[in-house]
């Protein structure tokens, strides 16, 4: 399985499902469930201890925060306000009581700075040896469902949110803050500069712009995802489900332009608008062309370079 | 952690979380959150490799089945109808994609012989040492939720579904299908009766009654739930939850009432009725009365044995 990637195995299995009778299937951030009455955004993410957190740099906190945040990013990217979240965390038959409370505070703390009006409002302990969290996000639309296919030639490509920190903030705990043997050992704030405190934080407790996800619906955005494996990889993969070529800037990422085309887990929206400034929170990066022989254009010619980060091919979970 | 029962650390982490903004909240079996529109029934249970199942003992199809059924159950127990799964899949990297192929097809299978209409429409997958699958199952009402707190006394109590085969079942396996070193080995069906075989069937892929979940909101059933941990836990966990005794007959069981009493793992649905014949799908198992000073009495005494199944407490998932 190691050698298929995550949308090849995707596909092999959505062929054995029954089709979809959802508004919005597979394959989008969310899912659009129709229950009697209206429709429902609904998504699922999994946090690993291994290949997606460690012990040694994350608190119980952290974890409950991430897993929180990139769940509330994937429903804020379909336009949708999250109105619940629903927890199934599997942990060591040894773990403290005071861990999971920690877990508890950090899904609590991110629901309120992140999307007020959304709580647990369920869940499901069960005992594993890998410490394992997996959030179910469901959330409410006042405007149509927003997908990833909807980018026009001439609309304008927005991003929300920061773009390479998270990964900048993990080159710092692989680089500073693993033992010689390669094994995560616990952050050292004291010899860290604040920009690098930051990254970290970044990593460890990302702030996607939840509110800005319905904000933009209702602004008319044409296509909008969470950017979770790197703004080149999403973007390729709007441009592909929308038939476009997305033409991007350089000059609007910041000072490391490498590290916010290829870094994921900062959770920022990407989206496009039609033609004009796009909505507060969103800063212009590029426009949609018609398609050419590219999915993605960086100043006008291909990246010469990795793309993106997809956790099944990139990830040594023995490293570290 | 592990001296603590889940009740108990759910209650500690409950406490740290938001108040429930939520129709029904934490602590039934599952929980109904308004969306824009109306309410939706939301439930998460997971399988861990260790503790809940073998796959020396299921299979992948197994597997995707119990792993949908349990959560279909919880969905019926509050007299909702299942729409939706989102499944969360965490394996480790060397799994056949031929093994991932098979879970989908219980899922689907399984969807389609207990739940009509349901279908999987969202997931995840993601790497881990441990294999993980957790099942979010969305739900529509067409009645008001029937909560495990609504029992009243003069009501009938009824049970739909197996009560003790799977447990049955699960006895055989760690009996018969274990090296000496107690490590599980494959099911040999040449070595089993045909209702040992059924037995192990119940176990490994549950038919909960999920249309009767519904079926008993429409006929006015006062309380509602599954029972997943044995007959004797989950009708004090009602009994408890209504201010109530349950008092149970044998003789509706059974040749085997400690098993039908004490067995997890059936998802049978346990109701209570307004006076008189429960609907059809259900049989009369015994009547509610005044609490009394034990919340459940089989024969008019209180059962002389452990009252069911905590896999907290009880399961050593060393063992085999």
């Amino acid at each position: 399985m190691g050698r298929l990637s995550e949308g090849a195995i995707l596909r092999r299995i959505l062929d054995r499902l029954a089709p979809s009778r959802a508004e919005v299937g597979p394959g989008d951030d969310a899912a659009v469930i129709a229950v009697d009455g209206g429709p429902v955004v609904a998504t699922v993410d999994t946090l690993v201890h291994g290949p997606d957190f460690r012990l040694a740099w994350s608190s119980g906190y952290d974890l409950g925060w991430k897993a929180a945040a990139v769940n509330l990013a994937d429903v804020a990217a379909m336009g949708a306000r999250p109105v619940a979240l629903l927890v199934a965390l599997a942990m060591p038959d040894d773990t403290r009581v005071s861990f999971v409370e920690a877990v508890a505070d950090g899904l609590r703390a991110a629901c309120e700075a992140l999307a007020p009006g959304c709580a647990v409002e369920g869940g499901d302990l069960t005992v594993s040896d890998t410490l394992t969290i997996a959030v179910t996000a469901l959330g409410a639309l006042e405007t149509a469902p927003v997908r990833r296919s909807g980018a026009r030639p001439g609309d304008v490509v927005a991003l929300a949110g920061a773009a390479g920190e998270a990964a900048r903030g993990l080159g710092l705990l692989f680089a500073r803050f693993r033992d010689p043997e390669g094994t995560p050992v616990a952050v050292d704030d004291v010899l860290l500069s604040p920009s690098e405190r930051d990254a970290i934080a970044a990593q460890l407790r990302p702030h996607p712009p939840i509110a800005l996800g319905p904000a933009a619906a209702r602004a008319g955005v044409t296509a909008l995802m969470d950017v979770s494996d790197g703004l080149l990889l999403d973007a390729t993969r709007m441009a592909d489900a929308s038939g476009v070529t997305l033409a991007l800037e350089r000059a609007p990422l910041g000072p490391d332009v490498d590290t916010a085309l290829t870094g994921g887990e900062d959770h920022a929206l990407l989206a496009t608008f039609p033609p004009g400034t796009p909505p507060e929170g969103f800063r212009a990066i590029g426009v949609v062309r018609e398609r050419g022989n590219e999915a993605v254009l960086v100043d006008g010619v291909p990246y010469a370079g990795r793309t993106g980060w997809d956790p099944y091919r990139d990830w040594d979970s023995a490293r570290g």
